[in-house]
């Protein structure tokens, strides 16, 4: 019987750490039973948890008991902390960003092809339900081809007062955030990127990104545009989605937002209309006849996915979903994209 | 007695010569005369109100009771007809764009150098209320530093069927909306550009671009898109601005929006949110009570200042508004704006 439950151990148990154990706790076949943190205080709730507190990272690792280790440091912990653990045979799921770089990756990707064992990157933000959502538009051209794609997410509190806003810890916005807007966009639009084109901000940091706004031009002429901001008092929307046949936008993670359909009912040629101080035609409006207007359509999401995959792929039973090489090519874009904004130029590809 | 009024004659009767005598009409010091246009179905619009349907263009220029000439035809006769007004000893009135390259209007501005005359381009777009609202925010520092600003035209609609659709005419967007969205940018973010990228659309055409976004970072830093699109079923905000101690959106020309202000009261570090398949600390939206947030505030428009303006200059009592050297500014952008997309790359300024 190999079904037996796998046993983890979560290095780093700060709030994402912590996260890691709800989310473990969800699945039925992987069992938490110990946290290693340099910080005491950290530890201490895991114990009200009834999970050990192991006394060192090397405690982790001689426990046969652990068969998974869960990496929730801090990014520059990362690479070391995942070496090791691979290196003592343990499968290891690392929170993103992965590395600070694709050198550091590609010195974990090195190691793990001398092991049995599984490393798995935590790109939890696949499973958003307004990911999805867009995914599926897109997947079924609901509204026909899809030319454009906006993807976005603001915040007005800058960047919290902790090692996200140093660099030698693995801070700034792209890191953070654009790790998972840049690996759900290359998941959707599956072709080659032909270009980019990056600008960072800097608003009040000195050290990292507050936040930056990508342009990525794919081979088929799609483009998208990829921003996180940190100084935003005012939102826009998650996404903005241009098709053939229609549009998308979803406002927020409440899903507000709407869908509208070019009814393929055709009309008369516009009247201008009277617009500020002019009049134009371009922009007069559309008779609304000749749209349907829904709101965003909801689906479901199986939150339990990752854990399960984990699971499965160390069993055997199942592919891994969130492939590193995929990790790998979002570490090389933003790289990439860090390049074009300290350059001031485009990045072209080849193909 | 100097103050009499000056007859103007319209050469080009569409709908925008059409709206020039509305505009005319309005002013107390301006009388349009006649008209001329090749098509007579025009003109004959102009009988109706009491215009003289002029035959040929010579016939109006050689008419010594026309003291301005108001050119509102396809894009691509400017050039001409403005010269030969001028030639004349006309004053000139000319819809935007002004030409159809920077060359063409350089051929004018030489020409005017050796005239007594006046040419003014009608750039009336520096009048609509939702760029003098913004403009207002700006320059008196209502949300802080500006440091950022988006101006976008989206319709649905594609481009009208006529002359707009082709480049022999000085069709294409760029020179229809980029032209104002771009004057007016250049206006209130008064300093100097460091580069630009851009990136035309031709969605559904193939001889002119059916829309653009445009980067332009400016001297200090500041940065803004100007975006025009016309296969945008749902449409972006027409102003999006963001500024050190605040944000403004203009969602339409209806005005609706909002500005949010940062109340310099400080609120404790946040805590995480659960945001779709995630947890985020950066994103956690802000204690509402840190904000004032208020309706787009309106202000007054004197619509008539353009040609109350173009009389004035005429009669030595006043400094014209549209000046000749900012309409050169913007066309020289265009033209890089057009390089950049051509090329795939930054261009950039060197001070």
């Amino acid at each position: 019987m190999t079904n037996i439950k796998k046993n983890a151990v979560i290095v780093g148990f700060g709030g994402m750490g912590q996260q890691h154990r709800r989310l473990i706790n969800r699945t039925k076949h992987i069992h938490v039973i110990g946290t290693f943190d340099i910080v005491k205080e950290k530890m201490d709730i895991g114990v009200d948890f009834q999970l050990k507190a192991y006394s060192s990272l090397k405690e982790v690792l001689e426990d046969e008991q652990v068969d998974i280790v869960v990496v929730a440091t801090p990014n520059h912990e990362h690479k070391n902390i995942v070496i090791q653990a691979l290196k003592y045979g343990k499968h290891v799921v690392c929170e993103k960003p992965v590395t600070l770089n694709s050198r550091e990756l590609q010195d974990i990707l090195d190691v793990l092809k001398t092991c049995d064992t599984h490393f798995f990157v935590h790109q939890n933000r696949r499973w958003d339900e307004d990911y999805l959502i867009v995914k599926d538009i897109y997947d079924h051209q609901k509204i026909g081809d899809v030319f454009h794609i906006e993807t976005k997410v603001h915040g007005s509190r800058g960047i919290p007062g902790d090692w996200r806003k140093e660099k030698a810890y693995g801070g700034g916005m792209m890191l953070d955030w654009g790790v998972h807007l840049i690996d759900r966009l290359l998941m959707m639009v599956n072709e080659p990127v032909e270009s980019l084109f990056c600008k960072l901000s800097t608003i009040r940091t000195q050290d990292v990104d507050d936040g930056f706004t990508l342009h990525i031009t794919f081979k088929s002429g799609t483009t998208a545009l990829v921003e996180v901001g940190t100084y935003n008092y005012i939102q826009m929307p998650l996404w903005y989605v241009l098709g053939s046949q229609g549009a998308m936008v979803i406002d927020d993670w409440d899903l507000n937002g709407s869908i509208k359909y070019f009814n393929n009912q055709m009309e008369k040629d516009a009247k201008p209309i009277i617009a500020g101080a002019g009049l134009t035609k371009t922009m007069a409006p559309r008779n609304e006849e000749t749209l349907i207007v829904e709101k965003v359509p909801r689906i479901s999401v199986d939150y339990n996915e990752f854990y399960d995959n984990v699971f499965n792929t160390i069993q055997g039973h199942d592919e891994q979903i969130v492939k590193n090489h995929e990790v790998m090519a979002v570490m090389k874009l933003m790289e990439d994209a860090l390049k074009s904004s300290e350059t001031g130029e485009v990045i072209r590809y080849s193909s």
